[in-house]
């Protein structure tokens, strides 16, 4: 059956570009998007060099305005030297995000007095994304509930961190979450089918208790994000293997499977990947987006057919069910299954650009 | 797959009550439309006695009142005796039926000054719906336009009906207009299948290629509607046989099939089954109202575990797609596939009556 969805919003992307462009670039990491049913993705700020800064910020935005497919918002990283330079740049922003454990790349803030003089200059009216693990979480709801603002935690992974957000929930603290596909779908069992360096991804893979408390308390996950985060197979078999998994082309399918075995219904998916994410980093409405799914279709998962540069995933060998059959973005149509039927360059960054369809142009007489 | 749906709308069933509640009544109807996704039927005035003035009105409206589990309008029909007296009843009633063929019951209108002068005399607000034929269309399309006023045409069934409306609706003409799912899905070879007696329903089950001719002009048609008009099976293997077929247990998941066919989107249904009936006949809206259907569960129809009473249908035997889970109709769980869990009476008169969720009684201290 075919299903007319909104277009799909992932908030928390890395598109290796600038920097690492054998990663993933943004025409690649954003056709993963497309063929994914993500009309809109905001991009992490952990590229090379980071983004924390006026002219990181304009050269993302440069690669990004040039090759983007779809629709985009940057978000500026949390350093130590950028405490007061930051916040101003907000507007250009999808928002803040503050590293708080150690993952990919060399953004991280150790310091709470840094992550307090963050969170109190940067604007109330624009999200902050934490990534920080078991009790560093506790940390930062802690200071931001100091400081009354609210604040997005970043893929949760475990049991203890997931009961966490519910009880800062139930208090009334303006606290938010995102849960990854692979850690709803894997857990620590499949790493060695995985193998051991394609598994490294940050959090890791947990056990199957932590995933039972995700599903457990679905009504506490906000948003499903994809953490999408390529790296090439060589260096995820090589020595040292960088964490991340990418994850565009396969969150869909993978939580309409659950829909199909009714672990899920659709409104638990689409609040999650469209009305949720929209709302809390209080993205502008993308007006005539949809995605046509064809919800039954069942599929093998293959690193080599997906759009993603790093041609390899963690669900390899997968049957998955649901494809993505056509991608409407602004007005036109830009996804064909299986290609992207638009020029690079076509997406928007959502933070600076309207997202009203192009005016018609009238025919000359 | 489950789906979440908007509670449905059918603008054109027969409750049989006042007068004739040995097919059907309001509470049977009613079951069986909940049972088929609608929580919302508009009931036509051809019962006995024909609703036709006020004290028909009041013996209809306290018959629904009493028994309905949906909610519901009441057509008033026009005859020759209430040119001048329908039109005051308009605010509530659900519209103007007009009968300019004969079918089941008196009423029927053959006098073209009579029909003109009903239709002048109606508020242009409420909609007039005219059961017509053939060239009949044509004619009751001519008046309403020298009127300036807006008509909906019931149950088209005929590739000469719908091209003279697409070509009305091409003019810029109010025109609007209905299909039932059995013209849809029925043709005159189903005859020797369902039998001589049973096949009987006005209009006539037709030619292939006026099935065809329907399909290929679905963007003509504004809505479906069942026509849900339940004769005893008596009644229908006897002599005469009334012509009508019940069709609210059906009408979903025959129209799903068509969307798993992919001969029809999911939009195109929901456009026909909600919001074109609901603009149409401005209905209010239902709050929190909704329908929870699988869309993919496969069931055999049998007339015998149907909700009407006439417990027979001219689709016996057929293997159907979708079933109707829960229906949940002004913040009420009603139905839960098999029963109905609300009492007779619950239903509500969309002309009349308020349409919001009942107030949560305060718990008693």
């Amino acid at each position: 059956m075919l299903l007319t969805l909104p277009g799909l919003i992932d908030p928390h992307v890395h598109m290796r570009e600038p920097g690492q462009t054998h990663k993933e670039d943004w025409r690649s990491g954003t056709a993963a998007a497309l063929a994914g049913g993500f009309t809109c993705v905001l991009a992490m700020p952990n590229t090379r060099p980071p983004l924390v800064d006026i002219p990181s910020l304009e050269a993302a935005e440069d690669c990004a305005r040039k090759k983007a497919l779809c629709d985009y918002g940057l978000f500026i990283g949390a350093g130590a030297d950028n405490l007061e330079t930051a916040a101003p740049l907000a507007p250009k922003t999808a928002g803040l995000k503050m590293y708080l454990d150690r993952t990919f790349g060399p953004l991280q803030l150790k310091n709470k007095a840094a992550i307090t003089a963050h969170m109190a200059n940067w604007p109330a009216a624009k999200p902050i994304v934490v990534h920080a693990e078991g009790r560093k979480i506790a940390m930062a709801i802690q200071i931001a509930a100091r400081l009354k603002r609210s604040l997005h935690i970043a893929h949760v992974s475990r049991k203890e961190e997931i009961l966490l957000i519910k009880a800062a929930k139930e208090k009334g603290l303006a606290v938010t979450c995102e849960v990854t596909p692979h850690h709803l779908f894997l857990t620590k069992e499949d790493i060695p089918r995985i193998g051991p360096g394609r598994s490294e991804v940050r959090p890791r893979l947990a056990e199957k208790s932590d995933q039972a408390a995700l599903w457990e308390n679905l009504a506490v996950i906000d948003c499903f994000a994809t953490d999408h985060a390529p790296h090439t197979k060589a260096e995820k078999d090589g020595e040292d293997p960088p964490p991340g998994f990418p994850g565009l082309e396969t969150a869909l399918p993978l939580l309409l499977g659950a829909v199909h075995e009714g672990r899920l219904t659709m409104e638990d998916l689409l609040q999650r990947m469209h009305d949720n994410p929209k709302r809390i980093f209080s993205l502008p409405e993308q007006l005539v987006t949809m995605i046509q799914v064809d919800v039954d279709a069942r599929w093998t998962v293959r690193g080599e057919y997906l759009k993603t540069q790093c041609a390899w995933t963690p669900f390899e060998g997968m049957s998955l069910r649901g494809r993505v059959i056509q991608v409407d973005l602004r007005g036109t149509t830009v996804y064909e299954a299986p290609d992207v039927i638009v020029e690079p360059g076509f997406g928007r960054n959502i933070s600076t650009g309207s997202l009203a369809p192009d005016p018609v142009k009238p025919i000359p007489m």
